[in-house]
């Protein structure tokens, strides 16, 4: 929970592009994009400029029942353009957990609506993160995300995130007639940035297409040009039924998700003869100021070629951060896929001590996972940034495994 | 779901105080603030401007583990200093249904830490909204908003909304040590309006401190000042355990929510020895641009008095609203509370009608409850304001019972 600021708080004060700088005037190597969002980096004035010229306007009004404003048809508009699937549809929210939830309800309400309303069940991944909203926490593949809460939505089963055939058996085991969806991060973001096995993608889609079980792809982290693709749907030629989208939407400028709907799960709520009236929606769905912020968010990805950028940094990141996996503090580098890696430590219990080190060498990143350390840089991030960010892991590993060398930076503070 | 601007649409493109200009140039007065939320009104540009400010340092970064932003522990402060309750620990969210669900997750999360797991049922009120999330959807006093999902979140209970002896009989048939909370509106906002009969607000929450089941007012209309109290909390002495809250903390400039915690929840978790560590968060809990546009919205609300001015608008909106309970197509008009009314219609079938031609009286509101027009006006509303609301509303309803009679105004177009 917030409280107020106490020594030992790392409080971020300002950023500009690949840096923040903390409340002490110390700066960053921001080597996570605050929480994988800000791909176009820290302090972009249009982005600013966006949103203060619409909340002069309007900053919001209402998207329930026949009112809407300007640039939320517009932004709906851009993404059914950019989206991986055929004819989708757009439905708003203000984060991820958000887009969980709409898209869980509206995969159950689907089945509903074409006569299958025992199709309940959805099925996650094992280390699958989505979210902290009460679906979101049933689905997660993390244990103690969803501990001690009681059932929250029952109906909800997790297999190895690995193996296809765990799948499969699960769907099998609740009966195909009794299963809704399936979600799936195409790249499993919090739970330790883990790229999915070869062919594990194709297999899991042949499977729900197989069982006529829902596809939903969860691309919070990865959606908006990750993975160098607009969608890693679209990299990995998922044809999903639904995208759960936030973060790079915005690139965390302003809060804001959108579920991307494929054709087959909108029809029923979008007969000619008038479709079923789905009573979801929230006060914010669509909120214009937000929606003014994305457009001008996806200008300036557009402009800059930033998704091009992120194909780019894939290589760069394999470059650099990839020589870490020899550090004898560390298992393993898995990257390769975007612009996105994780450090898995061998000792999981200093993924503490070493975001700290990490600090002190001018690195900023967080423990995911079972004790790795995040690497998702703004797509602007240039070569000499990313070695600067491998040499600052390097550093900080060290100090886990040797004695302690006082670092050139630090004036002996604690920060 | 969004989709194009089509014919028929209702678009708003600017606002300016109480009023509103929709796509085509035409101005009305906006009855509603928006949805319950835009409560210093619309266009204020220095709302704009906080948020440029913040966005130009940094938009958000994170408030997870030992992280956060200064505006963000700047408004935590904030808000413990206006809460009704004692030493306030804040949990920010992105809107009303993110802080339902953290708070029934909250509670049930209490419950295991001081060795009552079993303690998981909640329970809401007839016509009750409570958000879309998994939670807030099973919560729902509105039956249609919780069909077709199949069971979303199980041990959620609804009892009568007027009847304090309907909550405990509940509590006794579910045996209260299975009862985590009750979850209340201190004014029932989406559900028509509906104050509080006499009495009950002190009866329930006796009968929770009876039953020892934790009291969550759901503030998301009534908080920041609706009731002309900073909270209704405040106004009807609830002393509750957890206060829900959303719209009114940023008048809906930016998305943001935040639930306010009382000391005996918060306390597990903040326990000197070191508390529990809940794995719950969003990625923009406390997302620091938000957090700026609420500091700047509370700074204005402070400086113009606009909780006096809400408190102001009550016996004005008595005094002019009041009077159409003795229209022919009105069987009430619901106030008396704040700066808040519901006009209820005789035919509910007739409320689309209604709005559509309130607007042609240039007046926006919308249908809530069965068949309610909804009057949640900006404070900065002046008595002149309210009484044009009233006349074009007057207007409005006239042409439900009596042969439509051109309008003035209306170039026989639709809009
Ligand atoms: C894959 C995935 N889904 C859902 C979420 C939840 O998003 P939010 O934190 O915006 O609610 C996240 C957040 O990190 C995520 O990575
Ligand atoms: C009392 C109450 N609770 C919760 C919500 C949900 O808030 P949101 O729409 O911001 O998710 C609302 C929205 O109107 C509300 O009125």
């Amino acid at each position: 929970m917030a409280a107020v600021e106490k020594a030992g708080e790392f409080v971020v004060d300002s950023g500009d592009g690949v840096w923040i700088t903390d409340s002490d005037g110390n700066r960053y190597l921001d080597a996570t994009a605050g929480l994988w969002f800000a791909n176009v980096g820290h302090g972009r004035g249009e982005l600013a400029d966006a949103a203060a010229k619409q909340m002069r306007k309007v900053a919001a009004y209402s998207t329930f029942g026949d009112v809407a404003t300007r640039p939320t048809l517009e932004l709906a508009e851009r993404l059914a353009d950019i989206s991986p699937m055929a004819d989708t549809k757009v439905f708003f929210t203000s984060g991820g957990s958000d887009s969980v939830e709409t898209a869980v309800k509206l995969a159950r309400r689907y089945w509903h609506e074409v006569g299958k309303p025992d199709r309940t069940h959805v099925i996650g991944r094992g280390h699958g993160y989505h979210g902290m909203h009460a679906a979101g926490t049933s689905l997660s593949g993390l244990p103690l995300n969803k501990a001690d809460h009681g059932t929250l939505v029952p109906d909800t089963a997790t297999v190895t995130w690995d193996d296809p055939a765990d799948l499969a058996a699960a769907i099998e085991r609740l009966t195909p007639e009794r299963v809704a969806a399936f979600i799936c991060e195409p790249v499993i973001g919090a739970g330790g940035v883990l790229p999915p096995p070869p062919g594990y993608l194709a297999e899991v889609r042949r499977i729900c297409r197989h069982y006529d079980v829902l596809f939903i792809a969860d691309e919070v982290v990865t959606g908006y040009g990750r993975l160098g693709h607009w969608f890693a749907s679209g990299r990995f030629g998922l044809e999903p039924d639904m995208i759960v989208t936030a973060k790079g939407l915005t690139s965390g400028y302003a809060p804001m998700g959108a579920v991307l709907v494929g054709p087959r799960v909108s029809e029923p709520f979008f007969r000619p003869a008038g479709g079923v009236w789905w009573r979801h929606g929230y006060t914010y769905s669509g909120h214009a100021m937000c929606a003014a912020v994305a457009l001008a968010n996806l200008d300036l990805i557009e402009r800059e070629d930033l998704v091009r950028s992120a194909a780019a940094l894939e290589g760069v990141i394999v470059d650099h951060l990839g020589r870490l996996a020899s550090h004898s503090a560390v298992t393993e580098v898995r990257c390769g896929v975007g612009a996105l890696a994780a450090v898995q430590l061998k000792n999981a219990a200093s993924a503490q001590d070493a975001v700290r080190a990490a600090r002190a060498h001018g690195v900023s990143t967080r423990a995911i996972g079972a004790g790795a350390l995040q690497v998702s840089p703004a797509f602007v991030a240039t070569s000499v940034d990313i070695a600067a960010i491998a040499a600052g892991l390097s550093a900080a590993l060290d100090t886990l495994v040797e004695p302690h060398i006082p670092d050139p930076r630090s004036d002996g503070a604690s920060r």
